[in-house]
């Protein structure tokens, strides 16, 4: 008798609240362990809040899991690795975690590896940075090796007195990522898939829509050529077997004005970006991500309607627990379908919830998908 | 500002579990109330197992709640009415159920709206029931009152003998019901989401296939004529609006070898014959249960693709706790999507999960849904 897994999640928020449902569904168990009491994962029952870093939590959390996965590449890999009990599976890799979430490391291994990416150089000091500008030619982005994301901790520069600013504002003791600043049709979003001995699906091309440097709409399939479509799918699944992620690893590439396809950045674990698939896909990211780090056979990408638009809805206020009023208002728009997260405290412009519309038509899913994200007002 | 709401499940099962991931997603908070640890509903932080008829469990669960709602129509509707907090909705009404549970009161309700039917007589005697036999011909089927389903509590009978054993085998003080053995050209299912004020949306016609009078596979839309399909919608939604069905009431009909639609019997909750529309509807019935129950407004009930089949699991053993065993091999069939309850002991029989496939052509769907349910082996 082969018993029913159970997978630890190092996290608490949506992206574990929603591999958690996915995992239910297969009767597979979700433990999660946070370091504190986050909203999201207050609907399952199995639950650690603790120091997440400490081996004699990270230890017990572990025994009795037959893998363990990170929510976000913050979540303590290295230190559950050194912990882990033999007979349970730690994936992604602490490797690949390392590397993705270390801008330098990521985009040497990228290149390394052949992959199409904007020109840039790890900088240490402001003189190399201003040389490799120079080099580049402006305008340039700066941004931090670690944590930058969303427009926080990156910078553009378009001459010599906006960069040593810019150095001033940003540069820690490793210094800064210089990269130029590629001039783009659009941003696109591909998702893999990929099990620990590297077989692996990719899902359809998705165009993502920013606003204010944060991920505002993501529309499926991308409208561009076959060919740069195709070129994307390559892209992504090379990229990824390059830093060798297991689970889903998200690519976010750009599309540049010349044509070319490149790599943006990758993210190890599901995406913001691939949410839409929950509602839309014949197997989730979700699901692909609970199946593939249990070394399971993957599921079917592929899009199940025409069409599909997910709209994230944004916290608007400040410090205030969630509102439900709006939600029966956006539950009345022809084919919405709403998640929220269950974060217990609303920010400006933090991720709360989001809107999926699948149909037949790009443009009226969008349409309804904004008009319910906005209804919501939480 | 409005909290997101409670809702009280009485039952966790496999639907309260299903109510529950659906209503997750909308962060609406589902609390369980079971007689015993039921294996499904264990996945969800907030359960008491405790005597679901006291008054002293029933009223502290739904203190707290927006709505409560029962799981089956064995759970203790009646009870629950008479301890319910001002504030706490209760659907369905347990008049619903009281009427649904007892056939003799269903099938009168239904005649009384008007609504197609067998012929049937309620009979308090053995020689009414011969009476009534001969009167509307025989074969019939004699079907206890209460609690009979799959096969259970129901007997055919060809002519006198064998309706005398029946009788001995099966009346209650309140004897049987009498029924016209309907010849039939396939069975097919109706399911209605109603709210409290009475509108409601109707779930395409789904054509069910037994086997041993058991719900063996679910095919959408059902392959009949465009005639039979208005007619199954019109007399689910009007069969529903007689009995004031709230939350999902599932019609199981029959179209009868005539042409006409029958309706066979009703059941005031998310029912097996509707399990496809997790994955291939654009609000699944567990997702619009819980809508109607909390009043808000309904979710779009139609396909995301031209077909979905759903073939159900059931356990092959007994008294052993589930195998997971097969369930990588069931999930390399592509695009079959597998549900397992997460039930703690097999029974032969018993529906330990199902899968769905949703595609373009029913035929491949069927063979693919069934091919994965067979590997599952629980």
């Amino acid at each position: 008798m082969t018993p029913f897994p159970t997978l630890g999640i190092l996290g608490g928020g949506q992206l574990g609240k929603m591999m958690a449902l996915a995992a239910a569904r297969m009767n597979v168990n979700a433990r999660f362990l946070a370091p504190r009491d986050a909203g999201p994962m207050s609907t399952f029952a199995d639950c650690t809040v603790a120091d997440w870093t400490a081996a004699h939590v990270l230890r017990p959390f572990a025994e009795g899991c037959d893998a363990v996965t990170v929510e976000s590449e913050w979540a303590p890999a290295g230190p559950m690795s050194e912990v882990l009990p033999d007979e349970t599976a730690l994936w992604p890799a602490p490797g690949t975690v390392g590397v993705i979430k270390h801008k330098g490391r990521q985009m040497t291994r990228l290149r390394k590896a052949g992959l199409p990416l904007p020109s840039f150089r790890c900088c240490r000091a402001l003189d190399e940075a201003l040389a490799a500008a120079r080099d580049l030619g402006y305008p340039v982005v700066l941004k931090q090796y670690e944590g930058s994301y969303d427009g926080y901790g990156n910078a553009t520069a378009t001459g010599d007195d906006e960069l040593r600013s810019a150095w001033d504002d940003l540069a820690a003791d490793d210094g800064l990522l210089v990269e130029n600043l590629v001039s783009f049709e659009c941003e696109l979003s591909v998702l893999v898939a990929r099990r620990p001995g590297g077989e692996s699906i990719v899902y359809p091309v998705a165009r993502t829509v920013q606003r204010d440097h944060r991920c505002h709409a993501v529309e499926v399939p991308a409208r561009i050529s076959g060919e740069a479509l195709n070129e994307a799918k390559r892209v992504g699944r090379e990229a990824v077997d390059a830093v060798e992620g297991v689970g889903i690893t998200a690519a976010e590439l750009f599309l540049a004005d010349d044509g070319r396809i490149l790599v943006n950045e990758l993210a190890p674990r599901p995406h913001n970006t691939g949410h839409y698939t929950i509602d839309a896909s014949r197997a989730s990211q979700f699901e692909n991500h609970v199946r593939a780090v249990l070394d399971w056979p993957l599921g079917d990408p592929s899009l199940k309607a025409p069409a599909a638009v997910m709209v994230n809805v944004l916290g608007r206020r400040q410090h205030t627990p969630p509102d439900a009023s709006g939600l029966p208002e956006a539950l009345d728009v022809p084919g919405a379908s709403v998640h929220v997260y269950g974060k217990p405290e609303v920010r400006p412009n933090r991720k709360m919830g989001h809107v999926t519309v699948v149909g037949d038509d790009l443009g009226e899913a969008r349409e309804r998908a904004g008009q319910a994200a906005e209804r919501i007002r939480l």
